[in-house]
């Protein structure tokens, strides 16, 4: 499903998971060390780290400082609860006014980025996409710029279409049309499948950008508990459904912000099976579908529709060219609707960045990027997660995603992480409180952490200082924000 | 107001114009031979043939077949008579899937593009853009991309605040946020003074992008008559917005498309003042500002807000940059929540394009390229007015824009013009319907004529072959489509 070869590490990885699922590896035992592991399979230290932390992340080993890895009973650690009932009411958004402010301030460089929603610029070819534009412009013929359809560059829909293909999403050519961005081409999915006042059931917690397009379009929010491990809960989702009329379900099925959750392989085509079962479209959002550290993908949902009933969106501004706005939609049934939208909205996406990343995917390299985007990435996660460990209160939970750059944190229950967030900022470090995450201002003691500066040397004393706001908020007994009660 | 020179045409025309104004020229005197004027003022022919078409445009003289150039009475062929009467009931809007259906065959570089919306590519300096992109990447830093804020890049928001105050408009840092286009810009502003179901004043007819927003938003329109020469008619405006609530008023005060009217200098402030006085936002769309081919130019009506209520946008994919897709919004007092909008809709405009066109701006030869593009359309407007006098049916009339490259022409009343364009487009030909630009298909026997195509040899033909459609289906007593009587 992948186009890349599985690294050393994600073999070692497979190789260990498979003893510890076929009992020749058991609860407590100690894994083979660093060294011994390193002679064995003739691999570097880095691989054998790598490996082990990526078999913790899923929570089948942990780390017991100064003694080694050892087998887990159960994960512990990388659950987060979630509210298990369906809400009584369908909410109104209305937390973008929040974000804004938030968000701004987060990309003054002189701002530790933790709460960015971008990798760090750094690990983007920058030089190689600066080549692909001088390269496309130069070829550009006049008649190109006038003759540009709604749908997009026919070269860059050809190579996204054979990416998928050969990622096994057979998207159709006519179903597909290039946005500005990932971002435009869900709000057009979303208008393209509700009118003002409709419902639409979203993951909890949500992408926050999910909940200002609903906000912008005036719709309503019910979220359906969400599993760091599982994703979305399908019971409950059904549950819901049989309860009231929701226009539209929007679901990241693949490490989805914030959680990092990607829900299991087997899960997808029910949950394809059950919205289509109640007649609702499927918004999926898979702008993170490169940046999984596993070999072993699973499909996205888009590959079990059969009833042109799935809203597929992706861009390549998380794992290529942040800042160039190219995304795309594949809306199945829904596609003319979708292209009239986008011809409403914004005529057509802007030409030269669709020229340079056609011709970046055709000779840029872009599956060793990816490689070494995806080794930055976990690099970055490991370190951040363990820094979390050392300097966070105890009681802490984590979350453990298999790609990606963020770690999602449920803190004690008295800690009010907007008040933490706030004040982490007046020195200069951003980050992103969970009450962003959800229409009706739940996860007030949740964190989201951007792990994706894996090269910033302020990092470590920004998440350290973070652990030690927290902690002097819970001695002082949680600073709640006048008029709501800690949670 | 204007930072180019006034060309020597220009000034030729401006001291005709004098002449004729103060009475030295009167109406029915024949005006000096090109021979004659081209001796006495040291010119080419091909500056009086422009000076004095020029002038025909503005309804000052007449040409008559070998004869030579007259003092006109009074414009007899520039008017388009308007519907006078308020309509009682706002309409709402749907003529998206109609015009969108029209708009993607007119892309097809096989057809003759009359009814395309931009000029010939062939006018825009592509070579010196790419050079711009070339060097602007080259010069990109990793941490531009991730700090690049919801409002636009720096040296591109200054470029443009500097254009605008040596225009006589003074804009503001902190209202200036740039868009995807001036489509997205007019969105932003539009949602931002609206919600669904209010009702925004047009002008009649009106550029139907405009009214694909307003579906789009689920608004309704109200068409205020709006004559060729004079813009919107205030005193109409004025009567609606006495028995209606308005929520926004959206106008084209400089080349309104597809009029090509131009509101005098004298009419803006009363027109600000009057939306004032009624509590209603003014959304200025100035996409065509720099295509006036006038030396001496009206200030955009932002110009005369003093209460922040004029949201202006515009753009460069008119006058340099088609494809790039830049524009921006400087929307007073909603600017906030414009920006807020902006984000929630797509985060921020590709950068790439952005730091190009900064680069032009600052580099590229912007008022040179201008100067030659204006000429290019001024020659355009002309050939195309002369072929429509020469082939299209007796009554037809047909607007003077001083500038711009369209023409709007009023044909027969017992002509269907969306039949017409039909049958054209069957022959390869486009042309936009006058339908297109109306919410309640008003201006069945009107067509809009793009006439910024000059050096495309298929055009004097093309025209002529509308011109014997036209006249077939006028002997053939109109041909209206089932269920629709002739206006």
């Amino acid at each position: 499903m992948s186009a890349a070869l599985p690294t050393r590490y994600d073999q070692l990885a497979a190789d260990m998971t498979e003893a510890i699922h076929s009992g020749l590896l058991r609860p407590g035992d100690r894994l083979p060390s660093v060294r011994q592991t390193c002679t064995r399979r003739g691999v570097s230290p880095a691989t054998v780290f790598q490996a082990y932390g990526l078999l913790e992340e899923r929570g089948l080993i942990e780390a017991r400082p100064r003694s080694g890895y050892y087998v887990r009973a159960r994960s512990t650690r990388s659950a987060t609860p979630q509210a298990a009932a369906v809400p009584a009411e369908a909410t109104p958004v209305a937390v973008a006014a929040l974000a804004f402010d938030l968000l701004e301030r987060t990309r003054d460089p002189a701002v530790v980025p933790l709460g960015s929603a971008f990798p760090a610029a750094t690990l983007f070819p920058i030089e190689a996409l600066a080549r692909s534009a001088g390269r496309a412009l130069r070829r550009l013929k006049p008649e190109q710029i006038t003759s540009a359809l709604t749908s997009g560059d026919p070269a860059l829909r050809q190579a996204l279409l054979r990416r998928h293909a050969l990622q096994g999403v057979p998207l159709t050519d006519d179903e597909l049309v290039i946005t500005h961005g990932a971002m435009e081409a869900l709000n057009l999915c979303l208008q393209a499948v509700t009118r003002p006042g409709d419902t639409v059931a979203v993951e909890s917690p949500c992408f926050y950008a999910a909940l200002h397009a609903l906000e912008r379009l005036q719709l309503r929010a019910v979220e359906v508990p969400t599993d760091p491990q599982e994703g979305l809960d399908l019971d409950a989702l059904d549950a819901l459904l049989q309860q009231r009329r929701v226009a539209a379900c929007w679901v990241m099925p693949t490490l989805q912000n914030p959680l990092g959750a990607t829900m299991p392989a087997a899960r997808r085509p029910a949950l394809v099976a059950l919205l289509a079962h109640h007649g609702v479209p499927l918004i999926e959002d898979d702008v993170y579908a490169e940046l999984q550290s596993d070999a072993r993908r699973p499909l996205p949902a888009k590959a079990h529709d059969t009833q042109g009933e799935v809203l597929y969106c992706s861009s390549l501004s998380k794992c290529l060219a942040p800042g160039w706005r190219v995304g795309w939609a594949a809306a199945g049934r829904h596609a003319d609707t979708v292209r009239r939208l986008k011809m409403m909205t914004s005529l057509t996406t802007a030409l030269p960045p669709q020229l340079a990343l056609a011709d970046y995917l055709a000779h840029g390299g872009y599956d060793r990027h990816l490689r070494q985007l995806r080794a930055a990435l976990d690099r970055g996660r490991l370190q951040v997660a363990a820094w979390v460990e050392a300097h966070f209160p105890e009681g802490t939970r984590i979350t453990r995603p298999r790609g990606g750059y963020f770690l999602w944190l449920e803190l004690p229950a008295a800690i009010d992480t907007l008040a933490l967030c706030r004040d982490a900022l007046a020195e200069g470090i951003s980050s992103a409180p969970g009450v962003l995450f959800s229409a009706d201002r739940r996860f007030t003691h949740h964190l989201r952490l951007n792990t994706g500066h894996p090269d910033d040397a302020r990092v470590p004393d920004a998440v350290r200082r973070l652990g030690e706001l927290a902690r002097a908020q819970l001695a002082h007994g949680g600073q709640a924000p006048a008029g709501q009660a800690p949670a």
